[in-house]
């Protein structure tokens, strides 16, 4: 027979087992964290009509979708969980109830040029709220507060929720005459982290057509820093000579505000007047997330309020605010620095029953009664000999081994051996089970992820 | 703005936030039984290389297939999950440890005509166990023994297990000289449950060209029916006379005598010479489930045992034994028959915490320490009317309201209403929490299928 090469295409998360025990591991503690704040698990399908998928249109994007004919139909793979959002929200406008709170998990696509670590099917990990007509600003302090209660529980410290409000920036610039120009400053000023402020000086002149003048109260601008309290402060001498300036001021005050009443921690979170998504359409509050250790990895997680989220679709007014981590980076990046928690288990089974003699009945009763206690159990059914058995649980890394002899099997016993430790005892099924799970408990106690 | 009319597309399922919630439990239901044998869960990419995916080439699913350029790769999107395992296994092969034993469930795509109850997009639920070489005839009993597990968690009892061997079928159709004919033959005996033995007979006789002795042979092979000990006995009446038949009825013998070791009752496995898996590549027992008071449906879980499980990919022979589960459809079936229980849950959260004063620090409060205790729950945010807000916990069946007026602040206390029953207590956060967790703990209890 000739054969064919198997092969994953490039730019294509395939994981080994215990990496993908990991992984497991991390979405659970998303999708956990995620319910306990009230927010509903939605599925929608991967395939769209281009039409649909494609309504905003044009961008960087459309270069990058995977887009394709079945029969007569135009079909595209999403490329973000937010446009099948809006979709949704618009269809089934009738049927949901308002403020809307979901999250979703899934795969979008993206066919990037391939690059290490970069992805073409990639996770993406979204929470948004969205409200029928009107959205109270108080969402816009819940979801970076979530966003901070997903990355603690984790076992992450050391990262910054940067906020700003798209707001202050374009009162900013409409008190500087720049209106027109917002769209082309907010994208250099974006650039701000990668390339310094001398450059994006230049862009401004030389690409956007600022003065000097203009350019040198950008500069300043973007340059205020500090405390929060500092920054807010600094921003009331700009107050009263624009009013979207000024209610975008108060708005970033109020979720600074209640950020704090969320609990979070003051050194996680900070005002920073250069967070702009310049690409996006959010109209209020913005968010970024970084890792204080690891800046050269960008945000991580990223989002704002937006006005009208299916306005392509419905004349219907669905303000919202959400946030989307970029999952499958996020954890390979996790993975590259060595920040996921080697001690959690990765075993596909928390015990592995060895029968010794030929009649599996004994091996299959400690099973039945391990799993009814919730151990993840598999019997070892190859007629190989001991040793290759035990090689079998030492790699896969199983915690316990149960062996059954003649003598286990004629007590009604089995012997537990801690594959740790080497300890071996032997107990009742009852006993074996108590003990299994105590042990276990413990090596899942910690979190997915081990900053230091 | 001209606005695009929102849509999915047909053939692919999108749920509304309750009967998600459904799937959601249906699915945790089958990864944690799973889980419980020691099955690592797997996810491959939905998108392969159309070289890779269609090795094994042609056959009636080809022309279903969704395949498209990108670039310049010629790609395509999985039809099943078993064809990326066995790419997976092929290339990771140095990598794992056999048996290999993994769970997928993930989404297939088959551009089928669109028809009602019949999906493009769907998730199948894969559980397959592979060895390197050699794989224990004791595996082949573990996998239905697991689906009925399965099954029995997420609360059916009426269905059956039917099992047969392939070795039986191809050592039978050998004593007639019929080897040639024998994949025709299956095919045929394969829509007896459809049209019944009389067209089946026409069939093997006018399409398949056999004398009116052979077609009456194995009418009267297939007919054989009774308990398991009476098809057993009637199948040592052809011992004997083929090699290959002799091996499989010991395997029939041996799968049936464990299946009862592993606690499958009676009642709910029967061996059933007519099941064949026609067109798949089987090469000794076989599995189909069908639910009892449903066999309009057809077979919800099929599989069986494959010798080579990746000829396609490497010379490495890797037998392993299989199931899956149609979730997808199976989920919709259940939903149509009214068979999912409409007694569990399906608000997005346990509990809504109403602020009745401007402050929201109190609701915030008491919901972090709610969720402390793992309850789910919502803080309504919006400025809107008390009966309003009561009627959005209403419309999503949130079953605890939290109020939190002046007086309740004032004592350190808040107020839960079971909206189920309308009875309000006044008590401190701690008993709130232990409250609610006991209602919510009775309202999960029971199963996902309510089967009468």
């Amino acid at each position: 027979m000739e054969r064919i090469k198997p092969r994953t295409l490039s730019g294509f998360m395939e994981l080994l087992p215990a990496p993908q025990m990991q992984m497991e591991r991390f979405m659970e503690t998303l999708r956990k964290t995620y319910s306990l704040y009230g927010f509903t698990p939605l599925d929608t399908p991967a395939i769209e009509s281009a039409e649909v998928l494609l309504a905003k249109g044009g961008g960087d994007t459309e270069k990058q979708i995977y887009r394709f004919n079945k029969g007569d139909a135009d079909l595209a793979l999403r490329f973000d969980l937010t446009v099948p959002l809006a979709k949704y929200v618009a269809l089934h406008a009738n049927e949901l109830s308002f403020p809307f709170r979901r999250y979703q998990i899934g795969k979008v696509y993206r066919g990037e040029r391939a690059q290490r670590g970069r992805f073409r099917e990639f996770y993406q990990a979204d929470i948004d709220i969205i409200g029928d007509g009107k959205l109270d600003i108080l969402n816009e302090a819940e979801i970076p507060a979530i966003i901070y209660k997903t990355f603690q529980t984790l076992g992450l410290s050391r990262f910054q929720i940067r906020v700003n409000n798209r707001k202050i920036l374009n009162g900013f610039y409409a008190m500087q005459g720049l209106t027109e120009k917002s769209g082309d400053i907010m994208r250099s000023v974006d650039k701000l982290d990668k390339i310094g402020p001398e450059k994006v000086g230049l862009i401004l002149m030389e690409d956007c057509g600022l003065t000097q003048e203009q350019k040198d109260e950008i500069l300043k601008f973007i340059a205020i820093s500090g405390t929060n309290e500092e920054v807010l402060t600094a921003l009331e001498g700009y107050r009263g000579r624009n009013e979207i300036f000024d209610q975008g001021l108060e708005e970033l005050k109020a979720v600074t505000a209640y950020l704090s009443q969320f609990g979070v921690p003051q050194e996680n979170f900070a005002v920073d007047l250069t967070i702009a998504r310049g690409l996006d359409y959010y109209t209020g509050t913005v968010y970024e997330t970084t890792l204080l250790d690891h800046p050269e990895i960008g945000s991580v997680c990223s989002g704002g309020r937006y006005d009208n989220l299916a306005e392509y679709y419905t004349d219907r007014q669905l303000p919202g605010v959400g946030i989307s981590i970029g999952l499958t980076r996020l954890f390979y990046v996790l993975g590259e620095q060595k920040l996921l928690n080697p001690a959690l288990p990765t075993a596909p089974a928390d015990a592995l029953v060895l029968p010794m003699t030929s009649d599996p009945g004994p091996a299959i009763a400690v099973a039945t009664s391990l799993r009814e206690a919730g151990i993840r159990t598999q019997v070892y059914m190859e007629q190989k000999k001991f040793k290759q058995k035990m090689s079998y649980a030492d790699k896969l890394g199983i915690p316990y081994a149960v062996l059954l002899g003649e003598d286990e099997i004629a007590a009604g016993k089995c012997s537990v051996k801690d594959l740790t430790t080497g300890q071996q005892v032997t107990v009742s099924y009852e006993e074996a089970a108590e003990l299994i799970q105590q042990g276990i408990r413990e090596k899942n106690s910690g979190a997915v992820i081990l900053e230091n």
